[in-house]
């Protein structure tokens, strides 16, 4: 049985977690916000279960809780964030803070983002964005993890796209946030858990033969083959070779640095009022919703959602009932508050 | 036994066509060129195969010979082009050209496309990007015609993402052009002719549901559910929303002219100039495809290619020997030509 916590006090712990480690209590409370969201909306791959990991990446000083974070520009529209292996919330949050001044005045704008350490749930981050009107595109690449056609081992990685989009105010955001594999690596291992065959075209043996074996699994194959390989490959060349801290060369190559974890991400931010009408633009997106919902129906008992949508619903749930935490990631989050003296939350 | 043609006679040939029935010659040569760009590369379906399909679309007026495109800016980042249903290759060209110009001064540009008529292959416009020495980006949203999860019947558009990358010199860009979908379509058929099972995953029934029967078979399914089905949505309301020309939503609703073809697109140009120092970034580019190229091969037979790398190639091989035109589509092109009184190319 998961426990289950109030999420106020949910966030409000693990920020008091995060402020025993980091000096600046504003980042603290970012890293809080950034995993707490996840966990609220149902990703908890993506939440609070990620805390201990997070607390000794920070201990290692693998991230660097004291990052000086510096961003430099070359053109009016876009900038890049040295982010100084900060955590990937502090280091995401403050681009897209800045990609949305930027985009806000020029229609158009970007930011990217250099030597993060672990950005979480890039939804957040365009979400963000959405919330100030605006649409939000965010690339991320990260270490390799997924293979590539004709490629035996692990070759590139499943990094992942988020599109925000805003619809009018009765209707959550569009939320697309996706990784470029068939599968998540966690999903294999549920199904070996299970003792469940994979299905067909997701994931690979080690030497990168497809496989519908769990227990042969060790890695995912790209999301429709070439497509998902193509994409990971280009959002590499879109992140990482563009602010010039290459991930794939690196770890493929020489450089004894080149396996120590890190990634690096693009947000791009687009003004709907520099393209039209920002309020026609906003009805017209939920008209577009509202259409997608109407269409005849496969299932009547099951709903037709669009990319956002059932999570916002799992946001407002749990905000209402609390945060249902899986009971080993609960036993770590104790150790953690008893090692940083910091006090548990009441249960729900 | 294909009919094979000299590259250069080929494209003399395919604009001769078009200025017979485009009043501004540069814009017959510019249809010709994205017709015949596809043929080289080998993307035979969208290659002159469609060259008879353009010509009634134009006859039929669907297409505007004649149409006033014109450009509007709301920021100084971004503009709008109403393509007053150009042909796609016209109104693209012209947007891919003002997005680089907005783009290299700023870092980052981007042109929306309203009301524009078949974009043909979206490669070639981010490949023109990419050409320039910038990224190019391409959204494009098109007509309903593969289905969503939990929807009886089409419902999104299998709408393409393309990504264009600047290589240095001795490599190709790196291109992907990619749709949201799990198969396409002219493929559906292939395996019907061929009387060969679908794979699983990629087709559906006129219901919307999965099959592998290519006799049952009307649509595609988003690549991988719920992921291409997000992308589709998402890609609808960058474009197609974004510039107040909806498709979706007018396409199943009561509008009379919704079902009328049309198209919509984004283009988003990066400078990486404007992220750091331009040379070192086509090299790193070029480090990256050589680190891949140089991954344990699971065949030492098959090349590991990256995106375009393939079909670089194939222009190069087609431009030094001819370019093989399907003798059904042969025989369409050599009646265009007598019904418009123009001369054939010798073969070669």
């Amino acid at each position: 049985m998961p426990v289950v916590i109030p999420a106020a006090d949910l966030a409000e712990f693990v920020t008091a977690l995060f402020t025993e480690v980091v000096p600046d209590p504003g980042r603290a409370r970012t890293i809080s916000d950034v995993l707490v969201w996840a966990s609220l909306r149902g990703v908890d791959s993506h939440g609070v279960a990620r805390v201990p990991r997070y607390l000794e990446l920070l201990a290692s000083g693998e991230a660097n809780a004291n990052a000086r974070m510096r961003f430099t520009a070359g053109a009016a529209g876009v900038a890049v964030l040295d982010a100084d292996r900060a955590p990937g919330p502090v280091a995401l949050t403050a681009a897209a803070d800045e990609a949305v001044s930027r985009g806000r005045s020029r229609g158009i704008g970007a930011v990217g983002v250099r030597r993060t350490v672990h950005t979480g749930a890039i939804g957040y981050y365009t979400s963000r964005i959405a919330d100030a009107g605006l649409i939000g595109i965010a690339f991320v690449a990260g270490m390799p993890n997924m293979s590539y056609p004709g490629v035996t081992g692990v070759a590139v990685a499943t990094s992942p796209l988020s599109i925000a989009v805003p619809a009018t105010g009765d209707r959550p955001a569009v939320l697309l946030d996706m990784a470029t594999a068939g599968i998540a690596l966690g999903k294999i291992a549920q199904y070996r858990n299970n003792g469940r065959q994979l299905p067909e075209g997701v994931a690979a043996t080690a030497d990168g033969t497809a496989t519908t074996d769990p227990a042969l699994a060790t890695m995912p194959l790209p999301l429709g083959g070439a497509k998902g390989a193509g994409m990971s490959l280009a959002f590499e060349l879109l992140t990482s070779v563009l602010v010039g801290a290459p991930i794939l060369s690196s770890f493929h190559g020489a450089d004894p640095g080149g396996r120590a974890h890190r990634q690096n991400a693009l947000l791009v931010v687009l003004d709907p009022a520099a393209f039209g009408d920002p309020a026609t633009f906003t009805a017209s997106v939920t008209e577009t919703l509202d259409t997608l919902h109407g269409l005849p129906s496969a299932d009547p008992a099951a709903a037709i959602r669009y990319p956002g949508e059932h999570s916002a619903a799992a946001a407002e749930e749990r905000a209402a009932n609390g945060v249902p935490v899986n009971p080993k990631v609960w036993a770590e989050l104790q150790a953690a508050a008893e090692q940083l003296g910091v006090a548990l939350p009441a249960k729900a």
